[in-house]
């Protein structure tokens, strides 16, 4: 279960420089390409004519066509032309909402009337760099907002980077606003965990010195997290800290549902200091991959256990506030997807 | 689906002279092996005493001896003998008709009376040579009829080897006589592709002239398709030009369903020039082999798209008329079956 | 269908040294790690936080700690501690009884009062030397207790070691007593096999002269077999000859159900010659691994076609004697553990 009216991270944008990309979104089949102008196009990954993946053809004059008997398929869904046939009268395809900004190729998976993509200010400032990848992940989408709306789960999975046992001790503030949800934590005059010495360092700042540390965590529908962490040297404003004392940034989360229990996870952190680095910009992206490949074990153990006892109900602590309440959000928006379309149905 | 009644290859000669083999054929266990008189039995591949698979057992004395406790098969299903067990009462496996015939190993999946092996001349005539080899695919065998009945797929599937634009421009003609589907396509004064440049310097003839190309395709029950294929230098007649002014072969493809959505695919091909070139035989197959491997992703995603939507109708166009008619003759069979065996049902 | 009320083997003992260690043990997912006395503890490999296993953890002060947001279990499976938190009100999470003797740790997977564990004299006496391993097979556990008491497939199984003719041709007798089933062959004046002859030289035996062979299997529930197995100088006294005439041991098999179709199977010899050559026992070891994995193929493929014929009856021959009657014994003690569940159920 998960929103269908809603952007979604389909792909990153370099992905489909060179050929169609092929990839389940949401449940639905999809390929992506760029047409004539440099734009890219979501469509059912489904010829009309036999059933090909037509992830497998290629792209002529901004027109997709099929790798199996040449149908060529224009972006709308409906048949441009085929050889030796008369294509007026072809079943169209699927053709899907879709939007290249901030380095990503995203998605509205639904029938509904497509929303403005929110902003991203990070993602359009000189005064920013950006790294990130990709993983694939066999568990529910919601199992990764609730690891990252809840970061004591660092002291345990990430020990020996980010880690740190403040994390435990330092109170947690979960508030929702609409459909934002923000859970922080704010430690104060704590030693640095190695990746932020390393970040520290990065900025030109001494790695050795007792530090503020922030984390902030951000969700916002339909499965996207943006987390502010950083640390500024102790008692010189800790978040609130001049540039020059603190290294700061964003983590980056979006999360796409594949199916009901796998997920592609685009993770990545977006950084305010030293942004023409892009020697750092690698070595951060480089600790990040490590950090987050540790979560990946974790978390399809944990989506086999759920599968296993479904008739466990699960605790929901102090620190769980903010996975709670983004699934209370979630739920709401696939409750009204569903009493959208049930008239509808009705009707039918 | 599939008949069963019905002549399938079941292995290539060679693959039963060192020891049994274990293989599924139209979701049958079949174990296939030589007896004393070096001819191919086929019994199923499951021992009466505990259930163990006898194609890990050895043959002695031309009985298939269990390799778990030492049951030895007889060639009928009927078990010889056990060491220490009088084996009269022993329940028997099936036994399948098989043939050893052509370079192949045929077998009658069915419980019908087996009618004669259809006649293949150009497999034992000394004018002809045959290279081929075999493939394992997730498909169901009727993807397969189709993209060997619509040669259209050769212009994208194959487009560096033996596809060119002029297959998709030539007009295809699809007769039905009895249980056989002839489709055929007839271009002239092109350019020969790479494939048939080099079957063209094979044969000591120039590779650089226009020619004249043919491909015409035969289906005949279960699922096998003959493809006469050739080029000669354009002008000299053609399809029906003297042999010293053309390459040609036939395209032989003997698909045999494993279950309802994987094949075992015998491929290979038959010309009838320089058949004493080993060389040139070796050569032919490894072209081959690439070009037809470059199918197999395509029909592995095609059966994976129709079965996430078995509700969709697909086209059946003038190009599919080939495969169109043949699932007709396949259909009838299948009904046939079906007729024969229900009253035996009621009755029991 | 396994009983569940019997100890059964969870793991050696070394292989919760270092860390905690998760296995599905009759369908249960256990992790088994030491408390603090270095004592094996097993519970329900499930955090009753958020449902992560708990064998990513790892164990603090005696005390699991749960890998994901440090939620500390005891032993007992109810929560210690967990930072920030009152877990008085959490739910406890399954304690299986286990006892670590004899170099395994064993676990009573069942509701039912634990008995005392059976006796092995040969495992406490410093006259023995035990090597064996561990073996993941896709296979239900009663299809290995069928492989071990029945040793003719040694013949065909394992021909290059341990087999012969002779064992085919040798009566052999099965008895019950109680919950035992013993099935026994005796072999005189024949040649030694491979295995036998390198345990002969082991030995300081010569092993080029005839001798008397024995095997003695020993089913106990719920899945265990002991075979007593040896080799003595022919006319010396057989099985009861003095101890510098033969080479003798116990094929130590331990069965364990992980699910209803696949096993953990600790495999082991146990010898009272020579015990503290240690090179001995390495080369015994290495020879009993390559002979057992001989085994795997087989009884995996068994397994699938009894799956996919369900409906068919096997024999029961004389040699299947052993399996037949261990089977009696299970299916009697499965009765018994459902006949005292039912009634609990029809109160609920």
């Amino acid at each position: 279960m998960f929103p269908k009216n809603a952007w979604y991270v389909a792909c990153m944008a370099d992905e489909i420089d060179e050929k169609p990309l092929g990839r389940k979104i949401c449940n639905e089949s999809v390929v992506l390409y760029r047409n004539a102008a440099n734009q890219p196009v979501a469509l059912e990954n489904f010829c009309p004519h036999r059933g090909a993946p037509l992830s497998l053809g290629k792209v002529v004059d901004g027109n997709l066509v099929c790798g199996y008997h040449g149908l060529e398929m224009g972006c709308d869904g409906k048949t441009v032309a085929m050889p030796g046939q008369r294509v007026r009268g072809f079943p169209p395809i699927k053709s899907f909402p879709v939007i290249e900004r901030y380095g990503f190729v995203w998605i509205w998976p639904g029938d509904g009337t497509p929303t403005p993509l929110h902003h991203l200010a990070w993602a359009e400032s000189p005064d920013w760099a950006y790294g990130g990848g990709l993983y694939h992940i066999h568990c529910d989408y919601r199992l990764m907002v609730d690891n990252l709306m809840d970061l004591t789960h660092e002291t345990y999975v990430h020990a020996s980077s980010i880690g740190q046992k403040e994390i435990d001790e330092a109170p947690v503030s979960t508030k929702t606003n609409g459909d934002e949800v923000v859970t922080s934590r704010f430690m104060e005059n704590v030693k640095a965990p190695p990746f932020w010495r390393m970040a520290l360092r990065g900025n030109g700042l001494p790695d050795d010195q007792p530090v503020d540390r922030w984390q902030i965590c951000r969700f916002t529908p339909p499965s996207h997290v943006m987390i502010e962490v950083g640390v500024a040297l102790a008692g010189k404003g800790g978040y609130d800290a001049p540039a020059e004392h603190k290294a700061s940034s964003i983590v980056v989360d979006f999360i796409t549902p594949e199916t009901e229990t796998s997920i592609h996870y685009f993770w990545g952190m977006a950084r305010n200091f030293k942004p023409q680095d892009k020697a750092l910009t690698a070595t951060i992206r480089e600790g990040q991959g490590k950090i987050f490949a540790e979560d990946m074990e974790m978390l399809e153990l944990q989506q086999r256990n759920l599968l296993a006892h479904p008739e466990r109900k699960l605790l929901m602590l102090n620190i769980d506030a903010g996975g709670v309440q983004s699934r209370r959000i979630i739920d709401r928006l696939i409750a009204a997807e569903s009493a959208v379309e049930s008239p509808a149905t009705v009707a039918a």
